[in-house]
């Protein structure tokens, strides 16, 4: 078996691990058909940490049509190693649809025949190079220049991505927004959107969060999501554009993803205390492992194939500066709050908690809690046990 | 602040934040005055994997006194990054005592004044460089050679450390053993004596374990406690002796270490939602770090010091090869499962379940659930809560 066709394989399995999570009752309903698209910020996007930023662009799809008042919208912020693809397909022969395909489409939980479903790429987006994203962040051209910002990127915070989505929000017409939904980092868009624009924004749905503000804990743990990469000597300080890229320290990071999203009752499901291949039993010699640090590692190698290193770095501290402690007060959306059973990234107490703080400030929070043994991942793949909570909270 | 200032200022709060979880009743006790002593395997030690090793030598302490029916006997043994300093202190000024001395000594749960307690070195000890610890392992000279091993020493499992420790304690004129005792991999350990010796072990004391094997979830955790050093260039495939060593990728592995050994509400409580330093607030530079993020490193720089790079490789394959499922049929110890209740290595309910298989066999099994929010580091800085507990278990 060559590399090639390993690394193949690594994702198969990545995908077939997703698909097995898919609910029954998704099957046979044909995703609906989308397009990418690009909006350009108007003049320069000035950030949150003080910095002008010239011909800001992110990629975007919408699912449903807008209404006459422009009130029937539905904001879907992505995950932090996500896109914009959050449902649908570009063309029918796409091997996969979007990644809430399941939740997001007509008579689904999230009703295109009733809400106009826009969803957009972050800035610093970690997969620049997936043709279907479009983003503005380290790996991006400075026209001041005609090179890649790369570390002379300004830090940018969540916030920055939901005020730029805002203004493409502004553009398309719409007038408020029914909801902003979110998974993990989309989570805290969707609670950034309640709290920048407390007027505009009538629901949340914050699935697999950390609440009002992230934990050092996490904080932690996204450092170390990025660790590998500052420690590859070909990321060079950020300065590898055009130079071969430090694509191992991104594929250790990224496996270091998907251990931590995951947990062990996946882990023992889908790998079990095997040998990675049989005639090299891991007791026989050093090197000699076990098929879930080799499908780890391998899935790692894969999704590398994609991601931007410094993109990567800049997701890692935007997240890490989510808090809007300071802004509960004035928020009004009604809040839904779906943690995961065994999420060890964003635990359920912790939405628990958020919940009855808001409820304590005399606000609407509701708490439903996702079954399972997937670990945070449930939170995406396994939402569709919510389907019904989603609707109710969604429609009323 | 130089950079040797900051280290020693990172270990100490380390340190520091181990002695806040020390219990209240422990203090003012003066811990009991111990040595470090040598162990020689006689003759050549055969691996599990099947390797001659010749020179095979760990390091020991003792406290208390062997009866004359050598029937009194403890062994406490040690976790993955310890050492067999587990009680007291060499020199009455040593800053800290051994790491459960909460534990052990006169009048403590494993009373020194009834039991004869001996700790050991396992093979492969991660700290070879701590001029306390004897260990044989990749760092050690191959006599064949007169070059240390590296990657050419064989695949050990923590069933070797628990032979060559049977040769010791028959060495010492031990004749049976009240109990076997220990934390995580000493955990680990306690129960492969029960496993390789069910006439010799009456009890044993499994905190914050697995169980009876590794969970997958946990081996892949084990290769994330390594990659790190393989991504070292230094590292250069285990060759590094007499060389400038991959001191980097060792601590980077030890700052993963100690954020999964831990958990939300502790490091909530020890670094909060503050900037590394007060005048470098994170949003306003890429570089500029959290306080979690900041000491996480530090501790990890400090600590690998004493570590050597290959040893914790096979350290963490040792780990991985724990399993001991096929042995539980004939196992006879009575066996105290201590899981910490915040733990995210082995959390509670593998203990559980452990204990209910035993259980189901006609065996006896008790489990005692350390409360706290330390992760899995409870189980060594938190577990006087269960003093009573231990200390009718091994005296009844």
């Amino acid at each position: 078996m060559n590399a090639s066709t390993s690394l193949r394989r690594g994702l198969a399995a990545t995908i077939l691990a997703c698909c097995a999570a898919l609910p029954a009752w998704g099957q046979g309903i044909e995703p609906l058909l989308t397009k990418k698209q690009v909006f350009a910020y108007p003049g320069a996007y000035t950030t949150t940490s003080g910095t002008a930023l010239e011909q800001v662009k992110v990629g975007y799809e919408t699912y449903g049509t807008l209404n006459a008042s422009g009130d029937n919208a539905i904001f879907v912020a992505h995950f932090y190693s996500g896109t914009s693809h959050a449902a649908g397909k570009y063309q029918a022969s796409d091997a996969m649809p979007g990644y809430w395909d399941a939740l997001i489409g007509p008579g689904k939980p999230i009703d295109t025949n009733k809400y106009f479903v826009v969803s957009a790429d972050t800035l610093s987006n970690i997969n620049p190079k997936d043709p279907n994203v479009t983003t503005t962040g380290p790996s991006s051209i400075d026209p001041a220049t005609g090179k890649p910002y790369g570390m002379r990127f300004p830090v940018i915070a969540m916030r920055d991505s939901v005020r730029v989505h805002r203004a493409l929000l502004d553009a398309l017409g719409v007038k408020k927004l029914r909801a902003a939904v979110g998974a993990s980092g989309g989570a805290i868009q969707a609670m950034e959107w309640a709290a920048l624009y407390p007027d505009y924004v009538e629901r949340v749905v914050h699935v697999i969060g950390p609440g009002f503000s992230i934990q050092p804990w996490a904080i932690g743990l996204l450092e170390a999501w990025v660790a590998p990469i500052r420690q590859d000597p070909k990321w060079n300080q950020g300065d590898y554009y055009g130079r071969e890229e430090p694509r191992e320290g991104v594929a250790q990071a990224l496996k270091l993803v998907t251990l931590t999203t995951r947990s062990w009752g996946w882990t023992d499901r889908t790998f079990g205390y095997k040998p990675a291949a049989a005639d090299k039993p891991p007791q026989a010699a050093i090197d000699n492992r076990f098929a879930v640090e080799d499908a780890l590692t391998k899935a790692g190698l894969a999704r590398a194939a994609v991601t931007d290193a410094n993109n990567k770095i800049y997701m890692a501290k935007a997240n890490q500066l989510y808090n809007v402690e300071a802004d509960v007060e004035k928020m009004k959306a009604r809040i839904l709050f779906l943690p995961a059973k065994s999420d060890l990234v964003f635990p359920p107490e912790f939405s628990r908690k958020a919940a009855e703080r808001y409820r304590a400030l005399g606000k609407s929070a509701e708490v439903f809690e996702i079954d399972g043994d997937g670990g945070h991942l449930d939170g995406l793949l396994a939402a569709a046990k919510a389907a019904n909570v989603i609707r109710t909270f969604i429609d009323q």
